[in-house]
């Protein structure tokens, strides 16, 4: 008997189905319903709410190019804070970078990370690293409660619909912005070009509305709709496309590189069009 | 009632649905099954053999894509032969280029020009236009009958099962750099690099067996699978890296321009280290 998950919530007439071998964990958490299914193509997938979030075959393009990105634009990131990102993906790659010394992780759902330690150790293997410290907090709460602390800040949330609505509103950009040191970076994820034409703009005048420099670069993410990604990037002082990098000695990623880095901002004209109005 | 059609042949393991709201066109011609629905989501739906070939809603990203790049690579490309691309797409992007003085279709399936003039007249606008010829061949046969002709060829195929196989093939690509002239240019799509792992490095080996600048490049389209699509030029001159747009007059493109030109031969690591294997 074959089986497929299929997630069809996101984008109103598409659905993406990924053939599924096993579930392998599957409960109602105090905040979502939270799923490990194991898959012959992707290998195992986390599922929240019936919505794709991560799994072992592609998760490196979308934890790579949420860090390096911002991580790279800093010129001494020291203390970064991730918002959401339970899985644990965002802090290995941050852990990475040889300026980091603080790493925060503020995840709602406890749930989240414990059973991301159990079914996807090579996603979540940074969590138990001496710099990272995690807190089971609303990450609205936790920035309003923390103000000119740290380099960066990344919102790894869910899609914009139940725990996450909060996250793509304009008082937690303001919140963040006040949580950022006077050279602070911000990134959030911030769906698809492709099927958010009224989102994107939106959330690109609230980021805005709080920096100097905002700007949306893409990825390539199969098993996101349409496999287009956004993430925006508020900056108070660096510009992601002026960086430097002749002195820059790297490290190792699968997706991201200095090229990619510069690339990821040269936008389509559908796109172009979309952040200015 | 809802009614999706279901991509399930390209990738094991994955598929695609897109809800449908009405089928148009259905029937079997002398080489594959050829039908068109109506989409909420993407308009009307062009499909071959079960598999999405083309839509209202994203058409753009593929057919200026796979032509412009090379359009633009050429200094001065006057006669450009396409094989395959039945619906008119590419045609209608050839002709928007200034010097193109003939653009010539070679699709083997009459009835995909015919029944993409009835019902995507979006896509398939250009076929009438005077500079345009088109021949109902094989385009394996028409290029080994054409020598030393053709600045520009590009190759939009269907995937590498069924009619198109032999367009995936060393010798083909033997015969269209004979049809070039001593300048020209060749263009193929040559499908996902995320599920893609032999396929890929095979064509790069047999392009570059032919051409001295071998160079790939990537493309955002969501209705194929995995969203990430490649095309491979090879050209017997004119590198697509070192175009100089400054004196780039332009027309109207929704997704290309002379920054996504360059940035889309930007290659992730993990596509880079699969095009040197």
């Amino acid at each position: 008997m074959e089986l497929w998950y299929t997630e069809r919530n996101i984008v109103p007439g598409l659905a993406l189905s990924v053939e599924v071998s096993k579930t392998l964990h599957s409960e109602q958490t105090e905040y979502q319903h939270l799923a490990i299914v194991e898959t012959p193509l992707c290998g195992r997938m986390l599922l929240l709410d019936n919505i794709i979030m991560t799994n072992i075959k592609d998760e490196f393009v979308y934890h790579e190019m949420i860090s390096h990105v911002a991580l790279n634009t800093h010129p001494n990131p020291k203390k970064v804070l991730v918002i959401g990102g339970g899985d644990g993906g965002a802090i290995r790659e941050i852990i990475k970078h040889p300026s980091v010394e603080k790493a925060v992780l503020v995840e709602i759902d406890r749930r989240v990370v414990e059973t991301s330690i159990e079914y996807l150790p090579e996603i979540a293997c940074g969590l138990k690293d001496p710099k990272v410290e995690v807190h089971y907090k609303d990450g609205i709460k936790y920035v309003q409660d923390h103000k000119n602390e740290f380099d960066i800040i990344l919102v790894d949330s869910t899609d914009p619909i139940g725990p996450a609505v909060g996250l793509f509103e304009g008082d937690f950009y303001k919140s963040c912005h006040e949580a950022l040191k006077e050279d602070g970076i911000f990134v959030a994820q911030t769906e698809s070009p492709y099927y958010n034409e009224e989102l994107i703009p939106k959330v690109q005048k609230d980021i805005r509305a709080n920096y100097p420099i905002t700007k949306l670069y893409l990825a390539f993410i199969p098993t996101y709709p349409g496999g287009c990604w956004s993430f925006t990037m508020g900056s108070k002082k660096h510009d992601p496309e002026a960086v430097d990098f002749s002195n820059w000695a790297g490290y190792k990623t699968r997706y991201y590189n200095p090229e990619i880095h510069k690339a990821a901002f040269v936008l389509p004209n559908f796109v172009r069009e979309l952040i200015s109005k």
